[in-house]
């Protein structure tokens, strides 16, 4: 039995419902997407009364499993017009386990000059007090303010200032380990979905919690510790847990995939002052608050995330993930460290998704508004974001409406949503899978790059997409963090065994990637009744028409050969 | 033989083709049309080199017929994505006609970085010269460099500031008799095209120009004289010669469908200080270069044009349209007709769209931006417009955008194209014909609010409006302002004598009557292949969600009504 605790936001009413389906025992995406299908209208104004906004944690959040506590958030995106769930770590999803929630939604919407609202959710209680005191402040501060009333442990999610004003990159910050709102569901503009709720903050409460049980507690143990096992010998989430996702920048560098000067080229000269082994040893150096190995939830076996201090060894951002040292660092031809830290610490307390933000700032260069490689304008960009001032709004709303404000054509995204790190004409596997992408192109969707033999070129690249679009979306279908594909990708028994100790449902290996394969036809589908065609899986024309420098390539993909692997 | 000049942006090579075909010899929307669907891929980018800038005259440019000289000018649209004609009056169709020329065309584009570009055309000629001492300046400066370099009685055509930076609300200036470029076609973002191909100014000379020669030289001049008559009895076109457009102020408010605190209301309390007689006693008042009748072209009978100057008696603005009047006037709740004045002024000079970028303000007086009623504030917006600042970027972009930047919910446009002066919610065949229309919402097309016996009900709007559809398309499809409508609405016979008496050419009613169908085919074709869905076809949802106070009515067609409304 799982319950969902439904929150009109117009009228204050709360209901508890219970389910015993499979969908809503996997939860994460399998069950976000499903109830974004079924509850809301494709058609529908993402801010207006007929969106939902779902927080659903996974199988195994709660229990002992390691990275298995995501929380995955699902409406329909103002950002790109389409189905959408992003995935968060932190407390959140271990929270809502322990008080016996698998998803929690937020329905209706109040009148637009209704007072802001924060929701309090315990054992058998639910409180919609007064959410004032945190308007317009930053994420921060915000989440001074939770914890001071609600404390640590509580799992808390709020929403920065860009997404109090319905700014398209907005995100949804949720509690880490420390009680901190860094961790962000920060993709698809799902910030101003919840501001348009006029709900500014939510709290779980860790009263009267209720630990999870097991059938068999023994099998559970067991199989909990195999997973640690697996992602220790994993080469690829072993790496991450020295150096994080920043030892991509290296890796990308040498394909010739990073993104540099606003997407127009593959390599950044001075990117070894930027890659992970700078940042490891400054964040040595600096010591104090810093932290090169950081967990955003409990347990995690891999722990990728970092703290990353300023010269007086102070957190100044807590995680700089390669994406963001991709799209606000390469991508803006910043070479300097402290300065993507104090541009991504700017972005999380603002409340917006640095990817987005990033490729909007590196459009706005292209027109002429900074030079690249300019420390001190991206800078002030960013709190032209933070003060939300027109150019802030413009940078805020993401890269294709910047686009649009500032006259420019060769943008990054697809579907709205900016490009992740990887440069698609060095690598037509990535840029497959961009093109494939039901929220908009994401790095957490299919990643090819580590098994393109040849990354030039598109052959093959439609069924190696594809083969990787399922092995990714399977953590996201129940939950889990995405670098623990690594580890189960040829061999899901390690989870599935798990859900059966602690359910005692059987799930097989075909029966959960049918979950999977299904979830993308819903997906799909849900855009396609929602007006997105064919033509909006395209980059833009510059992509096809002007060679990336480093590697000579344009995209050759053909409209029909993208659509092959959206076919599911 | 009608001819036709390619003109390579990219290399500077030019070409005159001949055609001898019925599309060529209609001109006008029937031939840009044709010509964006078989030339323009609908998946191009609108600023890019595959598109192309088609300018075209119509049937009977160049004679002595009243109010046939009108430029169609069509390409694929920046602002709605789709196809785009959009026409304006002045002298350029008479100067292209009397070069011997039905279609001039800006193909390619060079690099983004080359310099501006003015093209100079005269009898078989075409020079291709340094246009940089145009760059940067406002329209009615450019227009006086234009008119010192090459003559009053030359047909000149270029583009503002904010075209100059691809904004999606700008548009594209023609000269008037007087050799000012104040005629626009304002619509869709073509002035953006025209500087994607790095041309900022466009002249056809009056040198060694050819009389047109008539087959029937007694009967042409016996049926121009006829339609002089016919305009001159009509209750509609004869109310326009007195007062202009602005007629429709009270006629819009008494229906309760005068756009008023950004389309939230349909009438404005003090709508009495902007209306027709207001803005006739303060032109007749002024004196000095006021006329409350002009030409907007030679020769026209009706005359709907003005001249609003001054207090000092000196020109202001020249025309003050009535969808200005609403737009800037009504919808932003100003009742000074000054400020309108200097509002449009602004708008001429910064070469933006009067509804789009009205509609946008509104938007932004709704953001909180500004309040409404606030004169100063909405002078200083255009000032922001004018001097291409971020937030008149914004403004510049169009409703659309700019809500999506500013966080607002209740936008009036259709394919991001801003409704014009009447309340959908009041008048359900504006409505419809809003929602049929190829090339987003506009005035010119479909008007049904003279012929609804309920306004408020859609019973019959599906038929009404596709009635008028073909009525009103039938002047574009042959170049003919559109006011003549009213006089041929019931019998085209009228002008297709005119078009036997010049080409011994036969067109019946009913043959016309199938260009002009299939141009609206060819049209929404355009669109489909472009990715423009049936849910692009729809309001913001606050219409069909809120009522309008006055009406108590909100939008109540169905998606399935109003794509019967495009069906041809």
């Amino acid at each position: 039995m799982f319950s969902m605790l439904r929150i009109d936001t117009a009228t204050g009413e709360t209901k508890r419902e219970n389910f015993d389906t499979k969908e809503y025992l996997l939860g994460g995406r399998t069950l976000s997407s499903r109830l974004v299908s079924q509850e809301v209208p494709a058609i529908c104004d993402p801010f207006g009364k007929y969106n939902k906004l779902f927080f659903c944690n996974g199988v195994l959040a709660g229990t002992t499993v390691s990275s298995s506590d995501r929380l995955s958030i699902g409406a329909k995106s103002p950002l790109t017009g389409g189905i959408k769930e992003s995935n968060a770590g932190g407390i959140v999803g271990t929270r809502m386990a322990l008080q016996g929630l698998r998803c929690i939604v937020l329905e209706g919407a109040p009148a637009e000059n209704d007072g802001w609202k924060v929701i309090v959710i315990g054992r058998d209680k639910v409180e919609i007090s007064d959410g004032e005191f945190l308007a317009g402040k930053g994420v921060y501060e915000k989440s001074e303010l939770l914890v001071e009333k609600f404390g640590k442990k509580a799992g808390c999610i709020t929403i920065g200032p860009a997404a109090e004003k319905l700014l398209l990159a907005s995100g949804i910050a949720c509690s880490d380990p420390h009680g901190v709102c860094s961790r962000y569901a920060g993709r698809g503009g799902l910030g101003g979905v919840m501001a348009s709720k006029k709900v500014i903050g939510m709290v779980i409460l860790a009263d009267g919690e209720v630990k999870p049980d097991f059938v068999d507690p023994e099998a559970f143990k067991a199989g909990s510790k195999q997973i640690v096992q697996l992602l220790k010998e994993n080469p690829v989430s072993s790496l991450f847990t020295k150096y994080g996702t920043a030892a991509m920048v290296d890796i990308c560098q040498s394909l010739k995939v990073l993104p540099t000067r606003n997407f127009t080229q593959g390599t950044l000269p001075g990117a070894e002052k930027i890659n992970a082994q700078s940042m490891y040893d400054i964040i040595k150096e600096r010591g104090g608050d810093g932290k090169t190995q950081h967990a955003c939830m409990n347990p995690c076996a891999i722990q990728c995330s970092n703290v990353y201090p300023d010269k007086d060894g102070k957190l100044l951002c807590s995680p700089i993930e390669y994406e963001t040292m991709a799209l606000m660092g390469s991508n803006l031809c910043i070479e300097n460290l402290d300065v993507i830290a104090e541009m991504n610490r700017i972005a999380n307390d603002a409340g917006v998704d640095t990817l987005d933000v990033g490729a909007a700032i590196g459009v706005a260069m292209e027109a002429g508004l900074a030079e690249f490689g300019d420390e001190k304008a991206v800078i002030e960009l960013m709190e032209e974001v933070r003060n939300i001032t027109p150019l802030g709004r413009i940078l805020a709303s993401g890269c294709k409406v910047a686009a649009k404000v500032l006259g420019v054509r060769h943008v990054p995204h697809i579907l709205g949503q900016a490009l992740p790190a990887y440069e698609p004409r060095g690598t037509k596997g990535m840029a497959m899978t961009y093109l494939s992408n039901p929220m908009g192109a994401d790095h957490t969707f299919g990643f090819t790059l580590r098994d393109e033999d040849d990354p030039t070129s598109k052959e093959g690249k439609v069924e190696l997409s594809k083969k990787f679009q399922v092995i990714g979306s399977r953590m996201d279908a129940m939950g889990m963090c995405n670098f623990v594909r690594y580890s189960v990708r040829d061999d899901m028994t390690p989870l599935l065994d798990l859900i059966k100790a602690r359910y005692d449902v059987e799930i097989s290996a075909s029966e959960f990637d049918d979950f999977v394969k299904e979830t993308l036809r819903i997906e799909h589908q849900f855009n396609t009744d929602a007006g997105i065609t064919a033509q909006d899986y395209r980059f833009t024309e510059t992509f096809y028409e002007e060679t990336q420098p480093e590697t000579g390539e344009k995209i050759d993909i053909t409209d029909e050969e993208s659509a092959q692997a959206r076919q599911w």
